[in-house]
């Protein structure tokens, strides 16, 4: 890859102009880039080029991919709702690898350690490079430069949908794998073997993607209902007999903690909501699968249960945990954007409240308004943050990519965002003078959590007024940081080289900042 | 208007190639058009010009038609959820007038009789023309030359949903009325003095129209469950006293008819089915809402349950007796177009089996595939048919413009499609030598069921065989008409000038036929 031009962004990040074959429009600040023109749309078709009775089935991935006119160069989509239990995007690459096609880009949803196995692919060439999140072995591989024919772009779930609907990712062919699916393509995740809850997550593909494959390994008689993705966007089906582990379909981070530590955290973060006026009758909250996140949920049910207050929505990935409050009538609403274990998929099944939701409602930053602003308080996680309450989820202090960015960038429009953050992990501080990677601007972020005391964003008065005498220990993050590094030393700063690796785009499309080949690793 | 150029298309008629200020493609034969480039898309919105706290509400009609950039020439769509009772478009165009503006286009998803009032603004040169069906007096207004300044375009509701998402007609503002609404426009039909079941017909409008109101008289907190029109799309919300009138949005055409003669096409119609082996475990109908196609699902129902069958889905409007047939166990699922009462409705919100669609789903006939391709067999109205089976539904034997193409022209591509029509209506016999107006091509029409025997289309050569030795009257058509004549006399011609006031469009968005100015009314 010739070594693309770079400029400085408004958050003062070094970012590449054009990558990956066009280029790309700088971060200009929050809420200051202004999009132009139209939606992309996909070509028209015509329902006379599609079987008449509506039956699209073929025999194999392969002859699937050959109808739908697959050639090098072309970009491929999949989905993450399998998580770590996807067996579709390892096939779909083995049937082209199999076909002799070369210089493929795959822009999954997200990537998990299933994936590794796709390496092979990148090393010989039937996978270009790989546009979308990199989790653990991915990350690591492409923080290393090994990745060398494209750069990795990270784009937040409403993030993915915007670059498609805005016409910056063009899928040439999506691959959609579904629990249930009937044989003219309507499908969703709610039955099966592999029966993972919604399928939001290729709502776009299947709008925007010039070829749709619908691959399951439950195929029912037209209708399959409810559709989740809907069959008139589907150019072929196919019943698989494998296409996700049951096991690992369910996430694995869906238990509360165990810690101390991060209990503590997690009561910490409620008592503030509760000292803040946030948990109030009919208020709304997002808190993520993590450990932390959910203990946050628990003792947001304890305050609940003794003020009898019952909140409208909850919004964000469904659990047993969420699903208990839901029909314990402490929740009117789920608006659920990814169903993480089986008690989220049962109650998305019986449950009209338990409803479904896609990055296109809850997250498209570029849609006349989204979900996520209207959610009293998020409380999610992150790797790093600065001083100015910057934060960064993909990069660990090391310099290595080890997550995606998820929906973490679009919940920071809600109304308060709240990182219960341990403030050392390993003897590392967490909070920094400057973040490795930058993915959440800091005038997005309100309130650090930590053991040792809560930090409230300068520009919320608000908040730091209204807990004013609730004996919190609130503080000067500036004071939690430099109580770290009493503890634990400065921190080592990560050696990089100059050659990026990966760009981490914001929600509008533009780029935030790059992620750079680590340098003092090796080989 | 100039008077445009006219071609004679591949059904033999005469169809202007241009007109309200665009070039149209005639008619070049069923499934012979194939459509070129990409979808119309909207302009990209940012959600950061939208409310962060979601709440898009505005005071009243008036200050959002402004908001929306309300100007004189623009394209004003509304929608026909609420049937005769909708009291929604009159004060639409009652406040654009208040406003001063001039030539607007109407874009209805259909008119009512209720929408007389509007002839007053088509007068005064608030309104230029309509685009959409014009039932009774907009139709009567039309046939007479008086609609001046434009054509009428009457479109099947799977081609307006076409036509919008093709890009050949762009609505500048759409205004959505709800029976139940939140404040960043999540709607549904459900609920609410206004209920009229599902949204489907505003489903494109929403997708793809500048701007987008919400208009109810039942606003909700957020959010609106289920939404069947997405807030995303949606510019702004409204609540008004009063956007329907609930006696008149019942649809006064679902009684099961008394006629004896009526009666005995349906039971003749069934019948058939039932020779020709239709009616077989898991198969699919639909029937339309008028008097006879109530009847003949009610003849189902009897032969089901003399037969232990059991249906896979009907299709159509839902009223009743199918959600009897449903709830009796004698369907498995409703797939709903358009919700005729109120026993519609309950079960729509009770029944996950009672499920919505819209145009997109089942009848665009630009997607790929749609659910009218697979229903087994759909039993359809007529004012006319000709010997060669081609048929009429829109205008009368005298001429005049009377109703619009609703969901019909798509339901001919259902896999058997019967019309049971009286052989005469007053003396004036229903099978001609040539329809007045073509709206639906006769390879695509089965069987004609009339009281004095069925024409099966020798096209279906099957079906012929399936019900030899049935005892069942098959008749050749030509031996149908000429009966009719021989008790009625030949039909007079209708007089027509030679200026065109309406199209018909096929669904593929072609131009089927002209409907022309009536030459023997008198003023």
């Amino acid at each position: 890859m010739d070594s693309p031009e770079f400029k400085t962004n408004a958050a003062g990040r070094e970012v590449p102009l054009s990558f990956n074959g066009r280029s790309h429009v700088p971060f200009q600040g929050v809420n200051k880039y202004s999009p132009k023109g139209h939606k992309y749309a996909a070509p028209v078709p015509s329902s006379q080029d599609f079987p008449r009775d509506g039956d699209k089935r073929v025999k194999s991935l392969k002859e699937a991919l050959k109808k739908s006119g697959l050639k090098n160069g072309m970009c491929i989509s999949t989905h993450h709702h399998f998580r770590n239990g996807d067996l579709l995007a390892n096939q779909v690459f083995d049937a082209a690898n199999e076909m002799g096609i070369k210089d493929l880009v795959w822009f999954p949803s997200a990537s998990f350690p299933c994936h590794e196995y796709l390496i092979k692919y990148l090393e010989n060439g039937c996978i270009h490079h790989i546009e979308g999140s990199m989790n653990g072995p991915l990350g690591r591989y492409t923080s290393e430069g090994k990745m060398k024919k494209g750069l990795g772009v990270l784009r937040s779930h409403g993030g993915r949908y915007q670059a498609l609907q805005d016409g910056e990712v063009h899928i040439d062919i999506a691959v959609i794998g579904a629990g249930c699916a009937d044989p003219f393509g309507n499908a969703n995740g709610l039955t099966g073997p592999s029966a993972s809850g919604l399928l939001g997550f290729a709502l776009a593909d299947s709008e925007y993607a010039d070829k749709v494959i619908v691959a399951t390994d439950n195929m029912v008689e037209f209708p399959c209902i409810p559709w989740q993705i809907h069959g008139n966007n589907v150019d072929f089906t196919l019943l698989m007999e494998k296409i996700g582990d049951p096991e690992k379909i369910i996430s694995g981070t869906t238990r509360i903690s165990k810690s101390p530590d991060r209990l503590y955290l997690a009561e910490l973060t409620a008592k503030f909501c509760e000292a803040a006026g946030i948990i109030r009758e009919g208020f709304s909250f997002q808190s993520g699968a993590g450990g932390t996140s959910l203990a946050v949920g628990e003792y947001f049910r304890k305050i609940m249960r003794e003020k009898n207050i019952k909140a409208r929505f909850a919004r964000g990935g469904s659990n047993t945990y969420l699903v208990s409050m839901l029909e314990e009538g402490l929740v009117e609403y789920i608006l659920d954007g990814q169903t993480f274990d089986l008690e989220g998929v049962r109650s998305m099944i019986e449950n009209p409240a338990h409803v479904w939701t896609s990055p296109f409602t809850s997250y498209n930053h570029h849609s006349k308004g989204n979900f996520a602003g209207m959610v009293d308080v998020v409380v999610l996680g992150a790797t790093e943050i600065d001083v100015e309450f910057n934060a960064n989820v993909v990069t660990h202090s090391d310099g290595y990519l080890l997550h995606g960015v998820g929906g973490w960038q679009n919940c920071l429009f809600s109304k308060t965002v709240i990182l219960p953050v341990p403030l050392f992990r390993d003897r590392i501080p967490v909070i920094r003078n400057r973040v490795t990677t930058l993915c959440g601007p800091g005038e997005l972020i309100d309130v650090i959590v930590t053991e040792r005391g809560i930090a409230i964003n300068p520009l919320r008065k608000d908040l730091i007024e209204k807990v004013k005498g609730s004996g919190l220990p609130v503080r000067p993050i500036q004071e939690l940081k430099d109580e770290a590094e009493r503890i634990c030393g400065k921190p080592e700063q990560p050696e990089f080289t100059r050659n990026p690796v990966a760009v981490v785009k914001w929600v509008d499309g533009t780029v935030l900042d790059t992620i750079w080949q680590v340098g003092n690793y090796s080989d």
